[in-house]
């Protein structure tokens, strides 16, 4: 009796609550899966250890778990369409792909289609002027990128969608742990960029979805 | 010859360059007004003081120029349908008006309709919970709030749209400017919400536009 | 000889000196209690861990240990009636529990009833609502949240006690540890906030209990 | 009708909602005091400068203003006993008494006996003794403080009333405006200190009435 | 008497003491002047205002000053050959022009060659690409940029000499006046990259100088 | 009746009360100086604008005042004997001579002697080399250094007495108005140095007289 | 080969190279432990864990090793005369005595009189006065405080003695690892005080034994 | 397929992709080094731990591993002349060795000379003048120092050649993990010092490579 999920989540905002494992024991981890499993959205639990994914699955059996992104989904009940469009991911470089994965896995537990764009840092610009052109169909642009942070600047210049920055705390030194990518994300002149919290994969692929669902998406 | 507009920036983004008035002379203000003048969007100088605008008005005489937004607006040469679809601009305070106006201002350059809702801060929450209950047709919500910034997280608890935080510098001592309203905002439990620069009613309202144009609209 | 507590404060402000076990030895924080016990105050050794309890247990056998709150609890030598009043302690989240009951084993410790009030953060802003409605009949309410801190903001809005605010360390990113909650805290415009150290649950305690003898409590 | 003020307060938590003139108007200043004026509450507007109140005066000419305190006060319509009981209010400096002077102009508003004990910082640790013997028959004690910002530490460890800490932005280089303070006071270890805003004379006030409150008084 | 220039410099370093006029009255800096002058090195006064520029004129009405870039340069008495090279000095905006003059400015007093190419920030990225090809046949590239500060780090990317990244305190919010800017500097991912203070032209300017002398310039 | 000055502290501590102008008005600085006069120890003003040193010799006509370093004496009413011994007050640049100057007047207004050494920065190694030389007859040196701050460090590898750092906010950018040389005083690997605030040459002076004491002089 | 002593420090100072054994390997340190030993001087390695104790101790033997304080001490080869003079340490808790004991350790190995004075932190402001009383013979305080760090400021008020201010890292939350007491330290109001780094024992008795000096002492 | 690394980079800039570890696994790290290699760059992997070297091991079995510098080597498949010139690499102490390794092992893979000259930190400031006459035939210094990082800025006043300086994240307390030794740098009032990252020694080694090579060096 530690948690009190909030069930008139889905039919105010049409999300469910998520859990989020930092700071609770694997048991209270599995008490809020258990109060909030059944019905029809999926249950997700985010930051997740190894232990914290094992005492979920002592309630859910078949409940996924991805060791790198730190996420567990437990699919709804009843399964709904997903919301229709694109997501992309693109990422600076691969120490940026957990929190990628985070995004990538929660998006996909609501039916969203995503596209994987990793490694395409703005050193090498070619690269990222290449990743942009694959871009065009894709509805919603989510940039992952540590150290300097730059990634979500230079796309935003390039395309015309919603670009959902997230900083990750990938870096050293004048990084100051996603500080430095922050900054940047948040100073940047290109229009069009709006940023999440630092290594926040999980809100940025539920800001991604919010966006799809402006279209009329089912979600 | 100060200046070098981003002349192929509609092409790539479907938006014009904007001219940002800080650390700029009127001259270059006005020279950049001029390059920029005459195409199918509106020109933009943002952060403009009364000085920036005079010299604007020299280059552009109809330039439209709100003083408590600090914003010049010069209608495009030859007019396109708006961008379909409608923003709901809501405010904290009365202090956090400014910021709401150039987000305001900027939209209505685009042909976007603007809600305003002001003064819905979250220590009144029965204003909070009444606003969010006229928010309901709306596309985009962008919630502006300085000192603890908490509007944007009650909002996006309430509402199912995406919320567009952002934190102004009203407040004093520990508000530090913005920052505790900023990481307030990044920091949020709340799913829905993305964040622009601190006071950045501009960026704010270019997010909102781009949401919009992933519905299919004209923009 | 490591250790000379403060005997004369019971005198002065009405409260036993507490032990801080942080930077502590196990064998400094028996010495300490030894010194401490037996008067006609509880002993209480804050952030405490299992090597402290067993040391002090050594001192006094029936020595209570709260390992999430990490708090030992060395009841009275004679007993006192405890402070009347009630104080609330109320949490965002589940995260935020170790704190809150860190709070609540200190109250407890000298007799005041405490009413525990769980995950009722504010992005369910309902659940925040209808805890708001079971506050009335208490004296004091502490607000302890982590990540964005608004809890204390919006409860001081609802009721009309003084609230202490605690904020937690729980979040990421730019929660910064605790600081983002912390200046949320500092910079709220409801009045009746007052806000002490992050995740200083026994700091809270003390204050509630000093508010509760200004009504003439014997304490 | 940029202000909408939050007229269910006083129903709720028993305080007028309260002008702060910080980022507005003269003229919003005068719209909200009118909105607000003639109930059973006095109006305040804080932070005002000459221009807020002279414009406050234009709708209210017997508005008070004092402009060290930088406060205006306009009585309730029908007055109202006032909050039983006495708050100290205590300054380090003479550098203070702007932030104190404001703290006690608002509690003076709602009827509530005010101390004034100044320049008894810790510096002259016996003027500081001195002091807390006389602060023995008040209920509530504020302490005022800038630069390290210890007057409240030591005040609590004589005095066993509730201690609201101000941290001041009096001081210079590593003061930093007030932040170090601040720290002090949120990093005090003595017991039964809560905190404010810095400089937040007002804030203190409001925390003070309220304790006062839940002694039954009828505020 | 207040001033005692450190007239070995030359000797040692190949360069001359160079008057900082900030925390000098005019006075102080025409006193240093008449020091330094005279000999086979120019004298520069940097953040010069008018009163400076005036009293350096006093003693030698030749002195040349740069209002925007804050600069006066006293040309050496017996001139000597420049250093041979070209610097590239590219600015992301026009607000960043005034550092950039600064930098030009001195280097301009050494006989450096340099050129200036303006406004090819990376929000506009194939501006940034066609600088890059301009830039092959100079010897370094100073990039010069506020705001969030990419500039830099994508030239880096594309080009093999070295680039002294220049931060500047162009921008607002999250930008904390070139802090943003200046991480994003040093978190660079792009090989060869090395930073400055914020707003230091001069500093990049001797930077550069002294890897031409590298180069067996005579300088 | 704003002033209550520690009349006891001579006593104590063998050093006068001292006033700090900032945030007093003139009437208040004159208040605490007629106060204090009279007795057998200088009055000291510090932070005086030219405001307060009139309103001062309002009451002392004779008083001293010091516009650069901001510093009011006035003489004691019967004079003591100096403190004997002799204070080395050392500047990095000229930009730091207010701040030296504070302290030498401090220093003066107790009778002891002091010897200013200026513009021996580190840049110009060979300056603080030949400086060192000169202080061996010297009791105590006072280190004062804005921008990176580094002289307190070179001269205490060179100097066998204490010496008293004082950071200033001479600087720009990554300085950080004084912050970035009171790190490196405060980190700083040689042996024998010690910090007072920023710009805080009346700390040091009070600091250098104490420590002169320590040989017994009578001060 | 990794290290190279600074073996002319004795001669220029009148102190031996200390080695700071952080970032060293157990190797480096007996090395460079092998270089300074044998002289007029003892050796200290400061920060040194039980590893680096080892393996100094595998070069001389019988080397002391004070685990709390983390000090190895090595006595001179020939021993000379120690410094006169007392220096009491002072503590404001017990979890300050690991400092306390370094720098008292230090003051020993130099042949210096200490007087350790623990747990008098102003929260019991008698035990502090009391405190001062014991303190009148001696030639420095040393203060050593965490959390709130007031120990320093109250204690100069009371004794004529200069005061090393040693900030400790003891504390959680808003004392940000010792910040928290250094800021009110620098920001003292009490003469006389100056300050060393964050856990700086060792530096505090470098300091203290530089001002025995001044009265002539051998040292 | 987790890693898309930026072939085109030698053919733009003369550099090689550089594989950082952290954040990558060791298999990750293995994968990109098979990407790279076994052209005519060498590849580099930085921040290497002992999984990380044994993975690339198992693709490239005569990888180099430096432990204390955390860096592989994977030598260039056809062996190109090295670049022309010598870089000296000066530390400040020893605790600094492992970042000054970094620098010269990246410095020698590409053929660079490379000169240390270690621990002559500015506290024993004979050693350090003797070390820069060492330099006279040097080509460009790299100055590595944590704590207060003081020996750029010496060095920088007694040479002619470029200072790339580092600050390393050696120290405790105020030196915040490298700030104060960083803040020292980027303030330095000597010419010719740029800075990188904390810790970064492989990119002082790429801006040293890149001023080498203006020379007109093969590269
Ligand atoms: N990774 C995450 N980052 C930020 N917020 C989260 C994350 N995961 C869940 N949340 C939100 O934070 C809240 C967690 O609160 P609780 O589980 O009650 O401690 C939930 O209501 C979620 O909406
Ligand atoms: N704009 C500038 N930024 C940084 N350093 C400067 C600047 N102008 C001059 N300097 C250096 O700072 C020192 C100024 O010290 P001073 O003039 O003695 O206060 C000179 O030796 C210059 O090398
Ligand atoms: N959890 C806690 N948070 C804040 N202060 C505390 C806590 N526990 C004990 N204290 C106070 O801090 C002091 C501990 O310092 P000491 O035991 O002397 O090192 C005591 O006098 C208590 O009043
Ligand atoms: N605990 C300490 N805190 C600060 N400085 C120290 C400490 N121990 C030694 N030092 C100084 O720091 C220098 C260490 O540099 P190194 O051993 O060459 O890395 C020595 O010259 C000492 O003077
Ligand atoms: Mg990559
Ligand atoms: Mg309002
Ligand atoms: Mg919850
Ligand atoms: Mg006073
Ligand atoms: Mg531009
Ligand atoms: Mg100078
Ligand atoms: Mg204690
Ligand atoms: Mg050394």
């Amino acid at each position: 009796d530690d948690v009190w999920p909030d069930h008139g989540r889905p039919e105010r905002t049409g999300e469910p609550e998520v859990v989020l494992a930092t700071g609770k024991t694997p048991a209270q981890c599995a008490e809020a899966v258990a109060a909030l499993h059944g019905g029809s959205s999926p249950v997700l639990v985010t930051r997740a250890d190894a232990e914290h994914a094992a005492a979920v699955r002592g309630v859910v059996p078949d409940a996924d778990y991805d060791e790198a992104a730190r996420l567990v989904v437990v699919p709804a009940g009843e399964q709904r369409a997903g919301t229709p469009g694109t997501v992309a991911v693109a990422t600076g470089g691969t120490g940026d792909l957990p929190v990628a994965r985070e995004c990538a896995g929660v998006l996909g537990a609501f039916g969203v289609e995503v596209r994987m764009v990793t490694d395409v840092g703005v050193t090498g610009v070619h690269r990222t002027l290449a990743a942009a052109r694959t871009l065009t169909d894709t509805d919603v642009v989510v940039a992952v990128a540590g150290m300097e942070g730059t990634l979500p600047t230079v796309l935003a210049g390039l395309v015309s969608q919603p670009v959902v920055a997230v900083p990750t705390s990938v870096g050293y030194g004048a990084s100051f742990g996603g500080v430095a990518a922050l900054l940047t994300m948040l100073s940047s002149c290109a229009p069009g960029v709006s940023v999440v919290n630092i290594d926040n994969g999980f809100g940025a692929a539920m800001v991604a979805r919010r966006i799809l669902r402006t279209r009329g998406g089912a979600g």
